[in-house]
């Protein structure tokens, strides 16, 4: 299955096979959730089957090797350590206990970003609400995305407790410059976080050239993992400050006398001491996968074949690209003729075509400079062929017809 | 199946017959994972299956009745109505949200026990150190457990922002008088939150009955459902305090407007928006499985089982059994010639019977005043069998000859 030994029609049908949902689905909602590759499938329901014939707990330590081994993997994905990477529910999971780190009084600033992720702004305003923090947007560049300099102004201003920036929102093709921002963060001496639920197997990452204290991501996305599971990244930084989640428990901490407890060394003072074990194994055989297609060739294929479909909607009447930003991902955005989004989606889902409606709600600031309610997403992943794209568009022409 | 139509050796055999691991081991680690029936096997893997063959969110779209009745049998089980009930990932998850409701100023008071769960004595630690939180311990009767009286004592002099306490810990048989404190609480007005992570399929529950304002389970134990889930309650009146977690996020608000949330009417404001629907629909199906056996049918059976073990250890030269309070529960804890725990659970394991030690840092409190450092813990549930406990008892005399 490697690069080398392969065309490219024979690799992509190759992953394919891999595949059991290529048989049944045209797959454009990768950004919700890809499709599970074999190996995934296959570490999520093995381990079911072994705790259910010998126990949770001892199917768990019968499988030590293989959950360390995920952790290597994870690591790897993102060009750190396994000491410093978490396992969590979900990238959402991991940025709030990258928040809860911070103990924040009344005036303390937040900034961010008008693309951050719904959840994220959500709990921005939670915070403002119940704990008097202040948030503070990051002014847009020109073309889309947050502007590092004006990040680099407020930071000068305002001395905030925390920069965060999601990456890759997920009401649209743009990418944010986390290392522009990375770089101001650095130099300025402000913790950073930065929500990578999108970009995780879509764009190479480096923690390192992102400098940032915590990065989040997700299983379930482009890193085609199973759902209900995600990890983050905690720098040595984070932690040699002492930084630990407010709720730390029994994996994250030990009780070692009445009144005292102690912080666990590594990122693992992240995590609940209770794991969905079925899961973990799959992200981590998830993480493996990726690494061996090898996430820059996943990169250059997704993102070609949403470049072809952004052409397609550009020569379709009536169609606008709602998909801002010097670079632009796996991520499709489009309205049509400014109809709503849903019946549009569930006539492509009637034709076997899976893709979701984006709604103002999921991205108020975005939706609203652009004057749309709601736009059809499109996700494709390498593992799609041109020939779906082609299906896609000439399904949705047949429905705006 | 249903309990009139079958003698009580025939439906024992049944319930074995549902679970593939009684041929594979002697399972008394009930308290740590129970094995799963097949019911709950299959909406696992049915649903994993599913998603790897339409798409993670196209099959959660598919299965939304299934879901909603998981969360019908879940509300059936502890009392209450489906609008109250939360799935989060674990016990310590949901207590850690109803903890996060709760904005803690410095000299804020929390009451709750010596025999509390772990990780929650260690979050009340944190929030201590980090919030100057004031933890204050009620006393035990004299027989174990917290004493209502005590707590009635300290509310009345400390004015707590909350009462929580764990109904049963992890590291004995203990069962605390949680209806008692219950009745203190509402008495006074204050906020209540019950732990009952080890009481959910072993004791019926009614939510009602408690008075309290919420309470936190899992999945995996007494209920018999897959790891990595559980579920919390909250009650009317909580919700209508407008209670919400302090991360709340895109499942439990609605972001409006740019600088506005509005948090959803029913408990699902303490939901992630991210799920594992595999696992959310095998614990509605543990729910239903416990449902048709009964939850007073499991605990006759189990608790039973845990006293003829008390029994056996009773008789034992040497053997110590350190479980206290009014009522013991399905846990058993012992202590051998005070030797460790550990190699004597492992030359179990061997002969295919599974226990887990409990160590001092699980229970600071309660092993201190024991003065032990590890027990072995046994844990059965109605589908053992009596010769499974002579089997076990059998073993250790073995063992410890």
């Amino acid at each position: 299955m490697s690069a080398s030994t392969l065309s490219a029609s024979d690799q992509i049908a190759a992953w394919r096979g891999d595949t059991p949902g290529c048989a049944h689905r045209n797959h454009l909602n990768n950004a919700g959730a890809a499709l599970m590759p074999q190996p995934v499938i296959d570490a999520i329901t093995d381990h079911v089957k072994l705790e259910s014939e010998i126990g949770g707990y001892e199917a768990a330590d019968a499988r030590t090797a293989e959950i360390a081994s995920g952790y290597d993997a994870l690591a790897e994905i993102i060009g750190a350590r396994a000491e410093n990477v978490a396992v969590v529910g979900s990238a959402t999971a991991g940025f709030v206990q990258s928040l809860s780190s911070f103990d924040f009084a009344p005036g303390d600033v937040i900034v961010t970003t008008h693309c951050d992720y719904t959840s994220n702004q959500i709990q921005y305003l939670a915070l403002s609400a119940r704990l008097g923090v202040e948030i503070v947007h990051a002014d847009d560049l020109p073309e889309g995305g947050v502007d590092p300099q004006s990040v680099r102004e407020i930071v000068a201003r305002r001395h905030p407790r925390l920069v965060a920036v999601t990456w890759i929102p997920t009401n649209s093709g743009l990418v944010q410059d986390v290392e522009g921002v990375g770089a101001v963060c650095d130099a300025a001496g402000v913790p950073y976080i930065v929500d990578a639920c999108q970009a995780v197997g879509q764009i190479p990452i480096d923690v390192g050239r992102l400098r940032c204290d915590y990065l989040s991501a997700t299983a379930r996305k482009f890193l085609r993992g199973p759902r209900g599971i995600g990890f983050m990244f905690a720098s040595d930084r984070a932690l040699a400050r002492g930084d630990h989640p407010l709720f730390v428990d029994m994996r994250g901490a030990r009780w070692v006398d009445a009144g005292k407890y102690e912080v666990v060394p590594t990122a693992r003072r992240y995590e609940d001491w209770e794991f969905p074990y079925a899961l973990v194994l799959g992200q981590g055989a998830a993480a493996r996968y990726a690494l061996e297609v090898g996430v820059e060739t996943a990169q250059t294929r997704a993102w070609g074949l949403a470049e072809q479909l952004r052409d397609a909607f550009g020569a379709l009447p009536g169609a606008r690209v709602l998909d801002r930003g010097a670079s632009r991902c796996a991520i499709v955005t489009v309205t049509f003729d400014g109809r709503h989004a849903d019946p549009i989606v569930r006539a492509l889902k009637e034709r076997g075509i899976n893709t979701v409606s984006s709604l103002r709600e999921y991205g108020i600031y975005d939706f609203d400079a652009k004057h749309v309610q709601s736009a059809v997403r499109l996700s494709p992943h390498y593992y799609n062929t041109e020939a779906e794209v082609d299906a896609a568009i000439a399904a949705l022409k047949e429905i705006l017809a």
